[in-house]
Order: structure tokens, then C-alpha cells, then sequence
């Protein structure tokens, strides 16, 4: 059987604008090419930085565009680790990927729990008041990875509320905001923090194309110097090509209408999960009903473990991921699992769900109707 | 007066391939668009890999791409540095953002110095013997930046045979070797080695279009995998735009026809910097001539410091860089500084020589021939 990966959050081939993008690639090197061919400025392609800072009411030397946005939360985390290399607070689950730069770099991540509206206020508040200062609180306020869970509005403001008490700053990674399928859209950390004490990091990977590897930073003007200077020092300047490609894509207006057809390609795709999770699994398994995004949450019906299921799932031609490596250090998530709904076709996605379905236990009978 | 930059490597305009990289952008993506513009290996744009591969004579798996090759030397310093985070040797003077990669990881760079014809193996050698054992050997052998200099072959062969027997990691960065405007070839060491012990850092920065930041290793199988998975840590994969755009360039036979064309408006650049210094620039100065590549030394007359003439040639309308940048901690080249001639056109280095000579002592007028 052909194997059906839930696994990773990579956008269904469908989603690619290939013949607008090369196009733009051809236009832009012909219109611009001696200076994307060139040496440039370490924060990245000078026309795409001042695209995002009018669109985001900043000044363009508070744009910082980097080889994808992992890179750049890279080389933040460093700069933000270098006077207090001690600890990060995380949400439990986060990003994967954040949690290995954080230990990379030396430091602790600690877990604050989610609870169905994202990061729990109360657990943040008590460990803000009872813990040692941490350098930044890293999160994901909407459409998380790998929980699919949204902040509310008023639960963003107190965050940023005891962010400013304690003095921490906010590092607001927001790559999937713009892929939502419902519901009204929130304002980002960024926007209600009017740009005090909050990084906003975003990325082109999951609204335009991942290879492009084109993410962005808005920064206070401090630190968008620290980060550019980090950059000089480990690659001298992104690749301009792709940043230019985005930004003929974007000048073009190409960008509103594609994002479009993402969300419309990717809400089928959440549907089908939805309908095959209902329709398959088990009493005693829940999961997360996201309004956007690329990822739900299936937490396993007792006595489920996802490090058994995993594997097993893998043999039975479906991948999804451990709840566990969401966790520092692996502590939590033990009986949870993320699923991504973004790469497979609808009836692919059904099929998944099906194979993973007859993993876990037996759904019990429905009782007769009184 | 308009400034004449003798200060960065950064290639003449006209050497940039602007016509034909837009043609072959946009029939890269038309062509494998989905692979070009989605998730892929850290290592790079496959078929890239493949073509390098065949061309070296190794197995695709040894080769790694990354973006531009300062990424990559950075990131294979960390990993190089792990087990061992004492000490590197390098050329004094050598590439100067390789000796802050070496300060950030923590380390010390020992400079060895170079003789007319690169890298001094003796002093190699009583480095090797007296001082301990240094995590790796960097080493520029061809057109070497910032010295112009070229180790001949039985010094390359010496350095192997010295490097194997103190079991030191040879790292040869070699950006600038196609660019040979007469002489004969050389062997890189990773040939002469024959794949052993010596890790080969090369880039089409120097002989295609540096804003591209198209990188690349060879490495043995374990340290590609390393350096893989270093790539992965931090920015998960490399753009493929530009690899695949530069696969596209190589795949159409347009490479060497445009690298003679880089080849002969450098060769231009240097003779005009060659004639211009040796018309105008007094005794007791002495400069490289350097068989290819982007730069030449200029050793100061006596009691000139770079330190004093670098802020006057600015102030002048010239600019250059001071020996000090290229040595560990800027302990040497105080009396000296490089000029790349890479960039301005032929009669602004005339202009620029000639603005520089008039800040050193008058030249002595010749004794009458006799």
C-alpha cells in the first residue's frame, strides 16, 4: 500500500502556483537582475522588505527576511539566549523544531499546557510569578503547530499584559494566521502590542511555497540590527531570487486570489478528516477542530499509547507524529498524536483516517434508539 | 568624487548572466516546479547535487548544497568544533568572516603564515609539532583571498602529507580557482588527497552570481550527513530557486562559455590594477600578481599603517581594506591592505590607484640612466 503521510505539514502540490511563480522569476530577473544577482543588504531583498513594511505600518529596517523562518528564529533565539542563557517558556505542545534550537543553544524549554484556547493563562501567570526570568516566551497564538488551537482576543491581551509585567518578551510565530477557513480573524500579538515587546515571525511557506524558503521578521529596530548582523555573520544575505520572486508575485496582485484556492484546497482537506474521524474513531479519542490552519490534534482513546501507535500506523501506510516530540524533552503528549491534514487529497485523507481507525480499539455499539 | 571600491570581492555587473538566469528560472520551475517549490532534502536541489557529483567523482550523498558557502563553513565549524573547541589554524592573513565563525564558536584561530607562494609549511609544520592538536586546517590554496596567493603543487602535496600524519582535518575553500586568467591548473587538494581527510568548499558565487548564494561541500559520507542534519536544525532546507535555476545554467553547456567571459573582464581589471600600481605607487611598497581570482595584497612602504591610510583613501574616494581585518584578534597586516579588482571597470582603477598613491610617499625619481 502506498503510504498516506499525515505527518508532515507540507502543502498539497495543488497549492503551488508554479506557472505564475515562474513567470514572476523570469520578470523580475530580467527587470532587477543585477541586483538580485549581487551581493545584497543581510536583511533581505530591499523591495519585498518595504512591501511588508508598509503592509504591516513599520519601517522597512524593521523587516528582516530570511532563508525560511526557521533560520531566522534561529539566529533570534541565539541573540535573545546571549544574555540569559538560562530558560524559554514554550507552549506543551509547540513547534518541534524550536524546542531543538532552544537545547541546541544550551538553554531549558519549559511546557506551559494548552487548554482547548490555546495557551493557559493561569499556568503562563504562575510561572511567570514562581519561576527563574525566562529570555523570551515562544508561541504560536493561531492555527498552532501542532494543536490546531487559536488565542482568543482576550486571552491575547492578557497575555501581553503579564508579558509587559514581567518584563519577557514575545517571540509570535504566525506562519498559518492567513490560512483560515472560518471565523473571524484575530489581530496578532503584534498588532495589539502595537509592536512593543513582540517579534512577529511569519513566512511565505505555508500561504505561497515552502521551497521559496522565504520567511520575515518584524523587530524592534534594536533587534532587527542584532538579527541582520547574526545573518552577516552565518550567510552573508538570503537568496534574492526567491524573495524577489514573492515580491513580483505580490505586485502583480497574484497573491489574494491564490490564497484563496489554498484555503479552499486545505478546508476540503480539514473537512474529510473531520467527517473520517467522527464517522471511524473510537469512543474515548477527541481532537482538535481547527478554523484554519494545517494541523488537528487527536489525543488517543485511554490506554493508547502514541509510541506504540506510531509505529504500527507506519506499518498499516499511515504517518502522523507522537504527541511526544512536541514536548521538551519528550514529557507529554504520551497519548496524543498530531495529524496533518494538508498534503493528502480528500479521499486519500479518508482512506488514512480508516487505516489508522482500525488501530485502536473497537468502537462500542451505538445503544438502540428509545 | 564618486568612491572606487577596491574593498569588497563583489563581481563586475557585466559578469552577472542576468538574460540567460531568468531564462533558465522560469524553465526550472516550469519544468519541476513541483519539487522546486515545495519541502526537499537540507542537502539541496537533487539534480544539482547529481551534476556535481558526476563532476567530482563522488557519490551524490557527499555533496551538500547550502546557502551561499559561508552557511555551510559555519555550520560545518560548529560540527568540527564539537569534539575539539580549542583551536583552528589558518592562513595569516586569511577570509576574515572565517576567523568570526571561529571567535563566535568560542575557539582560537592560530595564523600560519604565508610565504609568496602561500601557506609557510615550515611554520605549518612547527605548528603541528609544538602547539596542540587544532580541530581543523582552513586553507585557501588557489588565488587565495585576501593574499591573491596560489600554493604551488609540491607544497600541496607537502600540506597533505603533514595534515594525514598529525591526523588534522584539512577544510580547503576553493571559490575563486575557475577564475584563472593564465597559468596552468593546479589540482585542489581534495583531488590530490584523493577524497581523504579534506573537506572541498566551493561556490558559484565567484563564477556565476553571488546573490544566487548557491554553496557547496564535498565532504566524507559522515560529515554530510552531519552537515545535513546541522542544515536541517537550522533552516530545515536550503532555497531551491536558485540551485535549481544554476542546474538549469549547467544543464544548457552556458557555464563555460560565461565563465571565459568573467575570466576576461577580471584578467582586464587585474592588468589595469597591475600597470596602475606599478606607474603609481612609490618604492618600498610591493604588491601580489595574482594568476586569477578576485584580489591582490598591497604591502605599505615603511612607515605607512594601514590603520592611518584606509580612513584617508576614503576620504579620497577609494576604498580598500586593512590587513589587520584578516588576521586573528587584527594581530598582523597592520602594514598592509587588500584591493579587489573585481568590480570597478577597467579606468576607475586607474582613477582609484591613483588616488591611493597620492596619499603614499613620492616615488624617488630614478637615477638617470647611466
Amino acid at each position: 500500500v502506498e503510504t498516506i503521510s499525515f505527518a508532515r505539514g507540507v502543502p498539497a502540490p495543488e497549492c503551488l502556483a508554479v506557472q505564475e511563480l515562474a513567470q514572476c522569476a523570469k520578470a523580475v530577473l530580467e527587470r532587477d537582475g543585477m541586483r538580485v544577482l549581487n551581493y545584497g543588504p543581510a536583511g533581505g531583498y530591499a523591495p519585498l522588505r518595504e512591501w511588508l513594511a508598509e503592509r504591516h505600518g513599520v519601517e522597512a529596517g524593521r523587516i528582516v527576511l530570511t532563508n525560511g523562518s526557521l533560520q531566522g528564529l534561529a539566529l533570534l533565539a541565539g541573540q535573545l539566549l546571549v544574555d540569559r542563557p538560562t530558560r524559554v517558556l514554550v507552549e506543551g505542545p509547540t513547534y518541534d523544531r524550536l524546542l531543538r534550537i532552544v537545547a541546541g543553544l544550551g538553554a531549558e524549554a519549559t511546557a506551559i499546557p494548552l487548554t482547548d484556547e490555546g495557551l493557559d493563562l493561569e499556568a503562563l501567570e504562575g510561572e511567570l510569578r514562581g519561576g527563574s526570568k525566562p529570555a523570551f516566551l515562544y508561541t504560536i497564538p493561531t492555527f498552532q503547530n501542532p494543536s490546531g488551537r487559536t488565542l482568543p482576543l482576550e486571552a491575547r491581551l492578557r497575555l501581553l499584559e503579564l508579558a509587559r509585567r514581567h518584563g519577557v518578551p514575545v517571540v509570535e510565530d504566525d506562519p498559518y494566521r492567513l490560512v483560515r477557513f472560518e471565523g473571524e480573524p484575530l489581530p496578532t500579538l503584534f498588532e495589539l502590542a502595537e509592536g512593543t515587546g513582540v517579534v512577529h515571525a511569519a513566512s511565505f511557506s505555508k500561504v505561497l511555497a515552502p521551497g521559496l524558503r522565504v520567511g520575515y521578521f518584524i523587530l524592534p529596530a534594536v533587534l532587527s540590527r542584532a538579527l541582520e548582523e547574526a545573518a552577516t555573520r552565518t550567510y552573508l544575505a538570503p537568496s534574492f531570487l526567491a524573495q524577489a520572486t514573492v515580491w513580483e508575485f505580490l505586485s502583480r496582485d497574484l497573491f489574494e486570489v491564490n490564497l484563496e484556492r489554498i484555503r479552499a484546497l486545505l478546508r476540503e482537506r480539514r473537512d474529510a478528516m473531520l467527517s473520517a474521524l467522527e464517522r471511524d474513531v473510537a469512543d474515548g479519542a477527541s481532537w482538535s477542530r481547527p478554523e484554519g490552519g494545517y494541523f488537528l490534534w487527536l489525543d488517543l482513546p485511554p490506554a493508547v499509547k502514541a509510541a506504540e501507535l506510531v509505529p504500527r500506523a507506519e506499518q498499516a501506510g499511515v504517518t502522523l507524529i507522537s504527541g511526544t516530540d512536541f514536548y521538551p524533552g519528550g514529557a507529554g503528549g504520551e497519548a496524543a498524536a498530531r495529524l496533518a491534514y494538508s498534503f493528502a487529497a480528500p479521499s486519500r485523507i479518508e482512506e488514512g483516517v480508516a487505516r489508522l481507525a482500525s488501530l485502536l480499539p473497537t468502537r462500542q455499539p451505538a445503544a438502540p434508539a428509545a
